[in-house]
């Protein structure tokens, strides 16, 4: 039951297999590994004509056995050709691309954009108006065709990269691109875009190598302890070597200078660790004062800004939960103290658990209203608790 | 279809609902979080009769309402008592429960052992043979009675931590417990836990911490770049700041220092990357041999090393995908094919995405096996695919 969806962000609104034209005529693939080959996928869904090239015969089999399009272009007039091959070699690619069918708009999914573009610019021999560049903010552990879905992008963000000769349609079309594949095209400047994903991207998967990386001279039995929190903190290790090599090589300084400040919050954690032996009541008295609970509370503000999986903001994001009785008008009962409370309730999820007799009612509302609503249901007599 | 499944590991194995006898006359659980309480619908689940003490009525009253026991103690011979209280009270707890209870195995469910030990040791009037630790590996984010889970605990490890002087039966109770709840008893004395934990949970707790801590000063477009990888690494980092600083102040010294060989490891990460600056062609061109990539390959084999859901340890883990030609009779050919190899098939998994025409099967094979399998298929015409 929802009384209130944010919906701005909501990737079931971008693309539906319904009665829509056919978006593109024919779209070129240059790349038949994950994401290119999850782009046909996520095209062909749409009635795309898709055509793919790959310097390895295998992958090129393997994208057209799965039935993410056929071989070669269609004919020599692509309207969209994407490049989804390695890091280092995208420049080169797209330079290729942009000589070779001189009507289409030539884009690219690499996972760092200034890079990118200075490889285009190296290479291209002409006017480069027509490429514009963008990353699908998607990917998986796993990598090549087999490993491809067509719903890889649904609800992802695709940061969209124009540099400042690009032409206004050929913007446009990448645009549709992102929405076509039902994800939200988000437009940033090259750097802007190598900034976020050092933050976003980069940072997280060097800290989940480094932690996987401490794993490997641990005794069996020490493994065998291991729960879910350590499975997610390094799932992501587990990407290729070889594709992360290139990534973060292409995105070296920004990604250097997070690393490092990271490392130094670590060294603060086992510094005050290291102070506390001894007196670990003393920072235990000093409640939410104690320097290792104000350093865990920032990370508990940080996870809190992550937007939501459609992107609903972080003020939306609170969420209080309330133990319904399993009675008659409760539900009626809670939304009029909701009500007289002045909340306004942006989702509510109710959950009848087999094991529990009452069902438990999670209301998504404003951080700002979060304590008040928890205030005014306690005094009301509800059972409640705000994550 | 399932060839062989190794079931070492397999909490389905552990405690079925079925027929046979109950396992406890009688528990008591103090502390009615979210451990106490989801241990509360775990037993309620095989008929135990459980009783609960809480200082905070509100806990209390909420344990209550979801089903996972009654208030107070059913009579004052409880036969085991389990104490959930936050870390810094847990031996005192316990050894008010070995005076209150003196035929009761008592048992706690607290995150660090050798402190937990200390406590009790410190605050017990008498012998505390009928004391034995334990920690079931499992948790949430979340914490409190409205988060609780009867199924917390299936397939989980339950690290069981007796000291010299714990009797042999009261080893046996605590080890029931936990398969009573479907988890995996595993001894290990106190301090090994601690060590291990360092390791397999406050490690990772520290660094999820870390990079969710960056987060907070980043600009909200940046943000909306964020795929899963950033929020599976920064999952746990949303847990209770009180509860942490409790966990990571008890364990100080093996944490800290951990946390001091990550931060190394992150600044050899910074170094490497901020030496590329020029000449990441250089690195690149090294391939395997290049420190970036050694880097990043020892967070592979990290990741390779944890066992699997259920336990299978990692030499069960290699995955083989092969792509199926939707057509009668390939899948008697592909088993004769790796019949052929002369490789074990451990487990086999078919995904027939309605995305594709055709059939994924994964094939779970002994690590060594792997190289030998994905070479015996490809040169017989499969398209193969190994993770």
């Amino acid at each position: 039951m929802t009384i209130v969806r944010p919906g701005a962000f909501n990737g079931a609104d971008a693309g539906s297999d319904g009665d829509e034209p056919v978006p593109f005529d024919d779209v070129l693939i240059i790349g038949a590994g994950l994401v290119g080959t999850s782009l046909g996928l996520a095209l062909r869904r749409r009635g795309v004509s898709v055509g793919f090239e790959d310097a390895d015969p295998h992958h090129l089999k393997v994208a057209v056995s799965v039935g993410a399009g056929h071989a070669g272009p269609s004919g020599d007039r692509p309207d969209l050709v994407v490049v989804a091959v390695p890091p280092t070699v995208v420049g080169s690619v797209v330079a290729g691309a942009l000589d070779r069918f001189p009507d289409a708009t030539v884009t690219d999914v690499g996972s760092v954009k200034a890079m990118a573009l200075a490889g285009v610019q190296e290479h291209a021999t002409g006017s480069i108006d027509r490429y514009v560049g963008g990353h699908p903010m998607a990917g998986s552990e796993q990598s090549g065709p087999l490993a491809a879905q067509a719903d890889l992008f649904d609800g992802r963000a695709w940061a969209v990269t124009p540099h400042p000769d690009s032409r206004p349609e050929a913007i446009a079309a990448v645009e549709l691109l992102a929405r076509t594949c039902r994800a939200l095209p988000l437009r940033l400047t090259p750097a802007e875009h190598d900034e976020a994903v050092a933050l976003v991207s980069h940072l997280p998967q060097v800290a989940s190598s480094v932690v996987a990386s401490l794993l490997t001279s641990a005794a069996d039995v020490h493994l065998n302890l291991a729960g879910q929190g350590l499975r997610d903190v390094t799932r992501i290790a587990a990407g290729d070597p070889n594709l992360w090599t290139q990534i973060l090589s292409a995105n070296a300084a920004p990604v250097a200078a997070l690393l490092r400040e990271a490392a130094q919050r670590m060294e603060h954690f086992a510094t005050t660790l290291e102070e506390l032996k001894g007196d670990a009541d003393a920072e235990l008295a000093s409640g939410e004062a104690g320097t290792l609970h104000q350093s865990l509370a920032r990370g508990v503000s940080g996870v809190r800004r992550l937007p939501g999986k459609h992107g609903t903001g972080p003020e939306d994001f609170a969420l209080v939960s309330v133990l319904l009785p399993d009675r008659p008008g409760e539900l009626a009962h809670l939304f009029a103290d909701v009500e007289a409370a002045g909340v306004n309730i942006e989702d509510v999820r109710i959950d009848h658990s087999p094991a529990t007799p009452a069902g438990l009612v999670e209301l998504a509302v404003n951080q700002r209203a979060r304590t008040e609503l928890l205030d005014v249901l306690t005094k009301r007599g509800w059972s409640v608790h705000g994550s």
